[in-house]
């Protein structure tokens, strides 16, 4: 293999063979082909495109870097979910306890805050005491003891991925569908999962701005599952306004115990969080073969949320990992769970408010430490927003449009927050998160 | 500077300023911008172009990066020329005395040869003792007192270049017309010259096989010129067949000799040579104002051609460098200078010579020893070929095509060298080595 020619032809265009692309990758990994080098492919490939057997041999290379993960052994067709990130999307913490108390296992590898959107690691650590670092045994254990087990990536996953992530971060070939396609692919596949349901966010808070490279990105993800018989569906979700109320990391997981709890959170009703995390729950029940069809996944989803077995699961799952159930049966009781300041709505504000600027949010909960502006720094698990005024809700100037929770006040732009709120004197259409299921041969609708 | 926001706008086709360039370019000369981000910049440029003002930009940052030879202080314009590259291309070692013999200062510094192609500095050392590592003293000194000097780069000049030359050759971003004019011109202006003309050939034994690539180099390379106010002239010639009879750098350096002697070279008359070294010569002099125009200087040039003014100030420089002075009186009694095989005619070959392949012939050059395959490989410089049979000429099987030079006869590959020679019945038709002529506003012809 002679990288060098492999560059010149993904820069005049052509598509590589596999084997041509597992290669590059491997010998990439091991140091032989130097970051220079790699970070020339990958522009080339940005700008040139992947096509999906390119996208998965590149996935392919990745995949076998590290451990794969064999959970055959244990019972049950395995499940997953991933989303693509958003702004208030805690739909992880609800979703995994949920399917598991429907009998399909869920082994959830996820990652930590990036950017302006938050992070599944960081808001389970947010309750005290929750270790996400298992060992590779300790998460069969778990699992196989109570079909449910959430983890950070280890160092034995998708290290190529992990080197080629850092490349990309620092050469501006970051947004291009097939690298992050088969980036997020590598990570899931190693898992050991039998099967995935994928939340591709499009909108202003989600990392698609526009739904068309969110579709195209849905469908490059469908097609590498297909092509490692996994199967795959993938749920288009709307992230132009913040998903529920809650934004920052304890924020977050209050609202995801209230739901499970059966409790209106902080704020009020979060109907959007539940129809998510229900359609979702639909798809991975009937992937993992105990409902005969989606419609009849949802009904189970239904029922193990509404009798409380989705909580009692998440009880065990956060005992198993050594977290405080003290604040699973009072979240208000949490340091720092009790707001710090009020943001009100202008003396223009008047009518109702049409939209909540999902990446403003995001930005200002990172601002007031919910996030990191390098990987190193420590979070504020408490910093974040409660929205108490959502799109399509009245508003009069001064009304309380969000509560502020952070163990540094000064941080707060509440400036920033302020002019996340669009108002006009009509409500707003009325509109649903669920845009569009792709199930790999079409988009079908719901 | 964030060079990962100018590395993601060029990715996206835009244009960078002129000092985000030079910014970009001087931070990784020392070192503060990486490989990796220079190259996934290379390959973003290289795909998405650079614009007239980006490439001026790039020239000026590179050009800066050393230093930038001031020889106003010496009387005179000082006048250059650089070709492209091609097979047989010996008119340096014509033309620098013949210009300098009209009293136009040729301050050259040349290269080594690449890949198939020649390079000056291996010609003239064919010359035995001839010194090309002058120092700037020595070569301001030279240039003084006798109008004409011939160097190698050193490595107080644009060292920017060296670096990126050695990042591309590696990431597959070399046949940029835009990166190849910036990194010409960087050296070129570096030389302290007042006005170049440049050879910019074309066809298949030249770097740029189309024409009209050939032409955007020239358009590219003579904006670059203009953007630096040197006046700046581009001839487009023809580069399909070698130039000349000889290829090789002894063989060469003999040919040049016998012209500027006035006696026929090995194998027969080389009116091309003649041809393109006087077109070059009448630019020349005509920027270097001692003539009203290219026609007045053909004018001069041809008689210090046919006086033998031009092989006195050969004489001067061999001898101003070092090199003996017994090969310019008879070129054949050097070392190697016998034929010690012939080519010849296969019996399939019947008619006329209608075209010889320059490239096939430069790389069986190599092989024999006239090129290297590293860097550091030594070269033979008795190495090449003399044609015997040109272009148009009638051939019958077992005719004599070549003569063979070399040191190590075994290294030649005879069948390569037949199979470069193509036949018909028919003649072609007649045509000239000059092809265009590009004055910075319009294609003029001849």
């Amino acid at each position: 293999m002679n990288p060098v020619s492999l560059l010149i032809r993904k820069r005049d265009g052509e598509c590589l063979a596999a084997s041509e692309i597992t290669d590059l990758v491997t010998a990439y990994t091991r140091g032989a082909v130097p970051d220079y080098q790699m970070a020339a492919f990958l522009m080339a490939a940005f700008i040139q495109g992947l096509n999906d057997t390119e996208a998965a041999a590149l996935t392919r290379a990745m995949l076998h870097s590290g451990e794969v993960l064999d959970l055959s052994d244990l019972p049950g067709l395995k499940v997953d979910k991933h989303s693509t990130g958003g702004v208030g999307d805690k739909i992880s913490l609800l979703l995994a306890p949920l399917v598991a108390a429907c009998g399909v296992p869920v082994p959830m590898i996820s990652g930590r805050g990036l950017g302006h959107s938050g992070g599944t690691l960081d808001k389970l650590e947010a309750i005290p005491g929750f270790n996400v670092n298992l060992s590779i045994p300790e998460y069969r254990a778990q699992l196989e003891r109570i079909g449910v087990v959430m983890i950070g990536q280890t160092a034995e996953i998708a290290p190529a991925d992990k080197k080629l992530y850092a490349l990309r971060d620092v050469t501006g070939t970051v947004e291009s569908i097939p690298l992050i396609a088969a980036s997020i692919m590598s990570k899931k596949l190693a898992e050991g999962i039998d099967a995935l349901v994928l939340d591709v966010k499009s909108g202003r808070g989600a990392f698609m701005k526009e739904e068309a490279d969110a579709r195209k990105l849905a469908e490059t993800l469908v097609g590498i599952g297909r092509e490692f018989d996994k199967p795959t569906v993938a749920l288009l979700t709307d992230m132009n306004n913040p998903l529920g109320r809650s934004i920052g990391n304890w924020p977050e997981t209050a609202e995801a115990i209230c739901v499970l709890r059966g409790e209106t959170p902080a704020g009020g009703p979060v109907d959007d969080v539940i129809d998510v995390t229900l359609a979702l729950a639909a798809e991975m029940l009937h992937l993992g073969g105990v409902a005969d069809s989606p419609d009849g996944g949802y009904v189970q989803a239904r029922h193990a949320l509404d009798s409380g077995h989705a909580f009692e699961k998440l009880i065990e799952l956060v005992e198993a990992q050594g977290g405080d159930l003290a604040v699973l049966d009072a979240p208000s009781t949490r340091k720092g769970a009790q707001p710090v300041a009020e943001i009100r709505a202008p003396e223009n504000a008047a009518g109702y408010v049409t939209a909540i600027d999902a990446l403003a949010l995001g930005w200002a909960a990172v601002h007031l430490g919910a996030g990191r502006a390098k990987k190193e720094d420590p979070v504020d698990p408490s910093a974040g927003f409660v929205l108490t005024t959502l799109v399509g809700d009245p508003v009069e100037p001064g009304d309380v449009l969000a509560t502020v929770y952070a163990a540094d006040p000064s941080r707060l732009d509440a400036e920033a927050v302020q002019a996340a709120f669009t108002y006009d004197s009509a409500p707003p259409a009325a509109t649903s998160r669920l845009l569009d299921r792709y199930d790999g041969a079409q988009w079908t609708g719901f």
